[in-house]
C-alpha cells in the first residue's frame, strides 16, 4: 500500500491517531493544520474532509475520518503491532465501546469549552456552556476512573484505546478536573506518556 | 451463547441496536425503560450501565454500551446475516466512520434539544441550544445527503449503518430539518422502514 497522510492540528484529538500510526510502524506523512482561529474552512481542506475537522487519514482507497474508525483501521492494517485484540471479539467490542464513549461523551463535553458556537449563538449561552465543563468533564473522569482496572484500558494489553485516553486525559486539568481524585487516570497518563512513540508524537505535533 | 438482553427506551437511539438484533436473528429479550422524566437513575439500572443511558446489551461476557460498538458486535457474532463487511477492511472502516459520525456529531446535535442540561445550567442557555438544533441538524443532513450514493449507506450492501441512519433520520423532521432538501435521506428512510425487521422493531419499541 502507498504512503498515508494524516491531517492533524496541535492540541486536537488527532494526536491519538498520530500515536497509533507511530506505534504501528506505519508509512505516513504528517500535515499539521492551524485550527487556532476555529475550523479551517479552506476549500482545499474541505475537499479532503467536508466536515472541516481533524483527523483525516488520506489513503489510496479514500479519506477516512472519525478517531474510533481511524484507530481500529490503523490497528487492523498493522496486525504485527498488536494494537487491538484480534482473536477476542468481546475484547474488541470493549475497545470500541471505550473509544466511542471518548468520542461522543468525553470529547463532546470538552468541546463545550471552546466550540460552544456549534450548539448555540448567544454569547451568554456559550459562556454558560464553558462554565459547566469542569463538572461534565469530572463526571467523565469518574466513569473512566471506575473502569480502569489494569495498566491499560483493556487490562493487561496495550491497545489504541490507550493513545486515545492519553489524548483526552491530557485535557482534564485545563478543563477544571481535580486530578487528585483520579489517581488511576494520572498513572495511566504517565505510563502511556513514557512510550517512545508517544514522546515522538507529542514532539512532532508541536504541543 | 446464552440469551442476550437489550435495554431500550422509546424514541432513543437504542432502536438501531434493536433492529440489528432482529436482522441478525439473535436470541434476545427486550427491556423497555421509561426515560420520559430524563435519565433513569434507579440504582438497579445504574448497576447495569453506570452511564444511565440506553442502549445496554447484557451478555454472559459482560454488559456492552455505545451504539457503534453494539452494532459492530451484533454483526460480528451473527456473520451469516451479513450485516457488516467481513472481508473488506476499508469498507468496514467506512461503516465505523459513518456510525461514529452519527454518534458523536448527529446524535449530539439532536441531544441539545432536550438534554441541554448536560452542558449548561442556565435555562436561557438551554433554550439557546434548543433554538440552534434545526441549523445544526440540517448541517448534519447536508453531509449525509452528499454522501449517500446508493440504496444503502455502504452503497450496494445493507449494513448495521442503515439501521442507525434510519433511527437518526427519523428525528430530522421534528428537529426542524426541511426534508424537501434531502431526497436521498428521505428515500433511504422509506427503504429501510419497509424491511420486516424494522417494522417489527418499531412496533415492539412502542414508538
Amino acid at each position: 500500500m502507498s504512503r498515508w497522510t494524516l491531517y492533524t492540528a496541535p492540541g486536537s484529538c488527532a494526536l491519538a491517531s498520530h500515536i497509533a500510526l507511530l506505534e504501528a510502524g506505519a508509512d505516513f506523512e504528517l500535515v499539521t493544520l492551524d485550527f487556532s482561529g476555529g475550523q479551517p474552512q479552506s476549500a482545499g481542506y474541505l475537499a479532503i474532509n467536508p466536515k472541516g475537522r481533524v483527523p483525516a487519514l488520506v489513503t489510496d482507497e479514500g479519506v477516512l475520518t472519525e478517531t474510533p474508525a481511524l484507530l481500529a483501521f490503523i490497528a487492523q492494517r498493522h496486525p504485527h503491532a498488536g494494537l487491538a485484540p484480534a482473536c477476542d471479539d468481546f475484547a474488541y467490542a470493549r475497545m470500541q465501546e471505550f473509544n466511542s464513549f471518548l468520542a461522543s461523551t468525553v470529547h463532546v463535553a470538552h468541546a463545550h469549552k471552546r466550540r460552544g458556537a456549534r450548539w448555540a449563538d448567544d454569547p451568554a449561552a456559550i459562556e454558560a456552556m464553558r462554565a459547566k465543563v469542569p463538572q461534565s468533564m469530572s463526571a467523565c473522569a469518574e466513569l473512566i476512573e471506575a473502569r480502569l482496572a489494569g495498566p491499560w484500558v483493556l487490562g493487561e494489553r496495550y491497545s489504541v484505546a490507550d493513545s486515545y485516553l492519553y489524548t483526552m486525559s491530557g485535557w482534564f486539568e485545563a478543563d477544571g478536573v481535580d486530578l487528585a481524585h483520579f489517581t488511576r487516570i494520572v498513572d495511566h497518563h504517565k505510563r502511556v506518556g513514557e512510550r517512545p512513540a508517544v514522546r515522538r508524537a507529542v514532539k512532532e505535533s508541536g504541543e
